[in-house]
């Protein structure tokens, strides 16, 4: 592939800059990577690993001359990054992101673009549970959706490049609006995420079930809540903080639904509870048809020793 | 290994019952296998693959003889079942089963049990989401655990004799209470699947994402809850009308808690989500460290196109 931007900024290299660095350059689409983190040692095994060229201890130093400007660090640090490269920034340039929530960032980074400088937000949906420079690896955004919510204020031009430097790493690209990302998001992986860091946290604490017990018999469905339980809580923190009304509206919806399907239990309406339950498959089975996942018992998931394969049918 | 059951009977032929047979076999632990369902389909597929020796129309002639019972029924139907084989049992023979819940089956089983006859209830924690005669396999319940809940009027030589039958079939086994196993369980399996149950639910009907989307972007936590949701539907009806005290119970703490994160959502209480999710991580950590899962980006999950891996620190 040829070279889409001369040179690319990551301001912030943990787990999806160093990725995106390893897949620019295995797709020969970047001329150049420079990169800033705040921790020395961070910068140090940057160049050890070698997916940067250059390193910079300010971020102001690092956007120099860069054609593109990735802000990959927490949602809540972007305003302060932007208002200290915004005067810094090459015009022509394109400043990107990779945060979690679309709207918030915007608000954030938006007013700190001068003019000539593009700005187009973007969000891989794409990661493991693990972080910092060490974790990156190429195929990270392979076959992964990264969603473009460009702003009024995007030239067509600016969105279209950043698209094909996606696509180049290997990524679905879809464009949508800043506020119906953050409800998607609130749906397919905020509200779930609250939902079992809450179920987790209750069977933490309760006195009557040992951890050892919980931890023993996961596998019968709450393996997979701790999964999604184990994320990052800095990261998770700023998304609930900054896509609080989506979450809010998802959550009361969810509590709602869960307070019908709680009441048919106590009053044993068995009928409601099985025609709930027929429903919900449905989506499962599309899910497996659209390829986004394997239709293979307990998704082909590497067995561990001690039941460690998760329960579909008989719990 | 040598025969632990001359004769084994097998009440309903479905997912557990035949991977009973065919693991049963495998280890050369029973003389001969009978088998009844309702479904002649079902007899007929049990003698074409095998793993039965004779099926019969009815329960009752199916347990004449048998050493050993095994009600693989849903636990709404396991009253009635009881209550026709009772009288054609065996002196001697062993009655066990295979629910989900362990108190409402053994206030269901245990009346219906003659002098002279023992009852070992029994829950293999495992399965798959396919159901029917011809989804059985060996090897379903090797390094899974089953739970045995001994009644005060089951003999140990029974428990002890149903334990080495149930390793024969390669599974780990564990004895607890009944009111226990069923608190366990609610925990770790009846609670979470509900809460994925109205998770699936609300992403269902909510109009302003449309089902295309949620589907698509599934990867982001959305999917590990459409797959627990993809269950049984009578299965569930039956556990959570079966259990329904210590599901509601969790289900009170669960919902306490989720008011008391989403509380500090609306707050903007970051330390206190911070703390929160902090904790919940070490869960994870332990059910690793126990061999429960893998640390395998995904579990090691085989990736399918369009976003299939799913997401632990970035969505």
């Amino acid at each position: 592939m040829s070279v889409i931007y001369q040179r690319v900024a990551l301001i912030g290299l943990g787990l999806i800059a160093s990725s995106m660095a390893h897949a620019m350059r295995e797709a020969g689409i970047a001329g150049s990577v420079a990169g800033h983190a705040k921790s020395e040692a961070t910068r140090k095994a940057a160049l050890e690993i070698g997916f940067c060229d250059e390193v910079f201890a300010t971020a102001t130093d690092a956007v120099k001359d860069a054609d593109l400007v990735v802000l990959a660090v927490p949602v809540g640090a972007m305003a302060a990054i932007a208002a200290e490269i915004g005067p810094h920034l090459k015009p022509g340039a394109c400043v990107s992101d990779v945060g979690s929530v679309k709207q918030a960032v915007i608000e954030a980074v938006a007013p700190h673009i001068p003019e000539g400088v593009d700005f187009v937000p973007a969000h891989p949906l794409a990661g493991t549970e693990h972080s910092g420079p060490h974790s990156g690896f190429a195929s990270l955004f392979r076959n992964r959706w990264c969603l473009l919510t460009p702003t009024p204020q995007s030239r067509p031009e600016a969105v279209a490049q950043l698209r094909a430097f996606w696509e180049g790493m290997g990524a679905n690209v879809d464009e949508m609006d800043a506020p119906h990302h953050d409800l998607v998001l609130a749906v397919v992986s905020h509200t779930p995420h609250l939902i079992a860091f809450t179920m987790v946290g209750v069977a933490d604490h309760l006195r009557r079930v040992s951890n050892s017990e919980v931890i023993k018999y996961s596998a019968s469905g709450f393996r997979d809540f701790t999964r999604i339980a184990a994320s990052d809580p800095t990261m998770w923190r700023d998304v609930f903080l900054t896509n609080k009304e989506a979450t809010l509206d998802i959550l009361g919806r969810f509590t709602e639904e869960l307070f019908m399907l709680q009441r048919a239990i106590r009053m044993e309406d068995g009928e409601q509870l099985h025609a709930y339950f027929t429903r919900t498959r449905a989506i499962r089975r599309g899910i497996i048809d659209a390829g986004q996942d394997t239709a293979a018992p307990d998704f082909g998931r590497v067995a561990a020793a001690g039941g460690a394969t998760a329960l579909k049918g008989k719990e």
